[in-house]
């Protein structure tokens, strides 16, 4: 049976979506109002602070319905969210799911996409606690409000960063954008479930248990993750922080399959690197000679590679890339900017 | 000079939003970290419970962009958002603000829009602590996140309504769905900037201090806003407590300017009163003995109508209408659905 939301309507697709959220079992404890009344509520933890993020997608512009499935656009959406919460330095806790759905999408569809959310989710002992659906006869979006925790005085900031600082980054950013990349030259019906970038495009981690670690360990000065892309997200960190940076080139980890799929398709590599987004890395500032214990912190969460590319330096502002030679040549910041692209 | 969205781009609006909400000078003790970063932080208060709650409205759907002002969309969304925290019987502290734009949109409308934001929330010493902005090439959204505070244990939910309750209703529900009415009827080009029920339809007022005031004294057992419609609402209420009403229909609140617009345009004002929706008034359940000081409760705070129109059954599920004869018929609940109209 091919149920659509149109068939079922609003607050049919509601039951259904409580129903669904309910099957965990899960109480907990905190939560004095659950979803379905005007508001939830809970009574927060004491000694934590609570941080608050929230990220759109727009059909077409952040996705395109046909190159992913509901389940993997569930979870690509809240990966977003929980990604912005571990920069910051906390875990996540309760999500408010919007959703502006045409009404002939399947109701098993818009189930697959809350088992993506949960499955994102739950892992935290996070709950969808609220939300909102509505019709939207245009593009379908996705809006997630996230709700974290962190404990007092452990928060990570864009402002930290010291002139002097080193720069280091995790795993490899420009994989989710080289996966974006392929699938966009091929065709929907070409099966590229198994390619390495594909899967980093569809299926991003987020990098919270780093994130986590690195601010409970005082070590770091500023952080922030790379959702507007490597140079965009630097530069959000030279503005709030009023200083510049030095980037070398020769250091930037690109993966093999990058490496490959550049080679391939003839990108430069840089490009998918220092300018596009869709992956959810962390960079980190933190003084030189903390760089080693602020590895050490992060590989006892995880064995994601940590790389040093660059310092901080005292020139507000500007960013530059030094190559393998030693010339210097100002970029960015750019990052993804959705109206003047 | 007609500045658009995509001429400043995205980050360019970020900052002129910015610059917009820090022109208040207001500084919020408890905000750690302020909107422009990853997240928002703040210390929650000690004994006060966290109220959440989001509201979409897509134009087209919610809102026609040729019928409202930029200002008055932005109150009347903040607005909705208000309603739902005083409803639970909170009042609102922090805004999360999610905009979906066309990029031809003006950056003064934007200006406009976050300036009737404010205007609303500020009177409660609300403020915006981040949010996302998106490109929208199809009808633009606007989904709003509020964060608001109870006291621990003075929550007012669906729930709680009891058999033998009173039914209380504030103001005159139907007047901004007669105002849209009345829009729709006329051009575009049409003033009507002076009809009162066009003006509750783009300025409605919200109920939050009515709502605080009602769950602190106790003396409520369940309460809802009217924003899906007044039999929508109390349908709510009787899924959620396993209870029935019946609702006396010559004791609705049917106010002179939609009786009188109900015979020039020929439409039965019951229907605007049970069915529309788009204003933000509350229902109330209450033992009927506690009617007459939950009103005075009421009153120290507005001079806002009160009406006793029917009372809580033991019968889960069933509303029924009952005539000034005494006749009674099953109605509703329907409510606004937005996927089956």
């Amino acid at each position: 049976m091919k149920e659509t939301v149109a068939d079922i309507g609003e607050f049919g697709l509601i039951r259904r979506i409580r129903h669904l959220l309910g099957e965990s079992g899960v109480r907990e404890p905190a939560l004095s109002v659950d979803i379905g009344d005007d508001t939830a509520a809970y009574m927060p933890r004491k000694g934590y602070e609570l941080l608050i993020t929230c990220d759109s997608l727009v059909e077409g512009r952040h996705f395109l319905a046909d190159r992913i499935s509901p389940f993997a656009l569930g979870k690509r959406s809240m990966v977003a969210n929980i990604s912005d919460i571990g920069a910051m330095g906390g875990l996540p806790r309760f999500a408010l799911v919007s959703l502006g759905l045409q009404p002939d999408m399947l109701v098993s569809s818009v189930e697959q996409m809350y088992r993506g959310f949960l499955e994102e989710l739950s892992p935290f002992g996070g709950r969808i606690i609220g939300g909102n659906i509505t019709r939207s006869d245009g593009r379908m979006f996705i809006d997630i409000t996230l709700l974290g925790e962190a404990e007092r005085d452990k928060i990570l900031c864009r402002s930290g960063a010291k002139p002097g600082d080193s720069i280091l980054v995790t795993g490899y950013p420009g994989e989710a954008a080289a996966g974006l990349r392929i699938l966009l030259n091929a065709s929907p019906a070409e099966d590229l479930g198994g390619h390495p970038l594909v899967a980093a495009y569809r299926t991003p981690s987020h990098r919270a248990h780093e994130g986590h670690a690195v601010a409970r360990s005082g070590l770091a000065h500023a952080m922030i993750d790379t959702s507007d892309g490597f140079l965009g997200d630097l530069g959000h960190i030279c503005e709030e922080s009023r200083v510049g940076a030095e980037v070398f080139e020769e250091r930037l980890p690109l993966s093999p399959d990058i490496k490959e799929a550049a080679k391939d398709y003839r990108w430069n590599p840089l490009d998918l690197f220092l300018g596009d987004s869709d992956d959810y890395e962390l960079i980190i500032t933190c003084g030189p000679e903390h760089v080693p214990p602020l590895c050490s912190v992060i590989q006892e969460v995880s064995p994601v590679l940590i790389s040093e590319v660059g310092r901080i330096t005292d020139e507000p502002g500007v960013i530059q890339l030094v190559s393998a030679g030693g010339k210097k040549r100002r970029v960015g910041p750019s990052g993804w900017d959705h109206f003047s692209r």
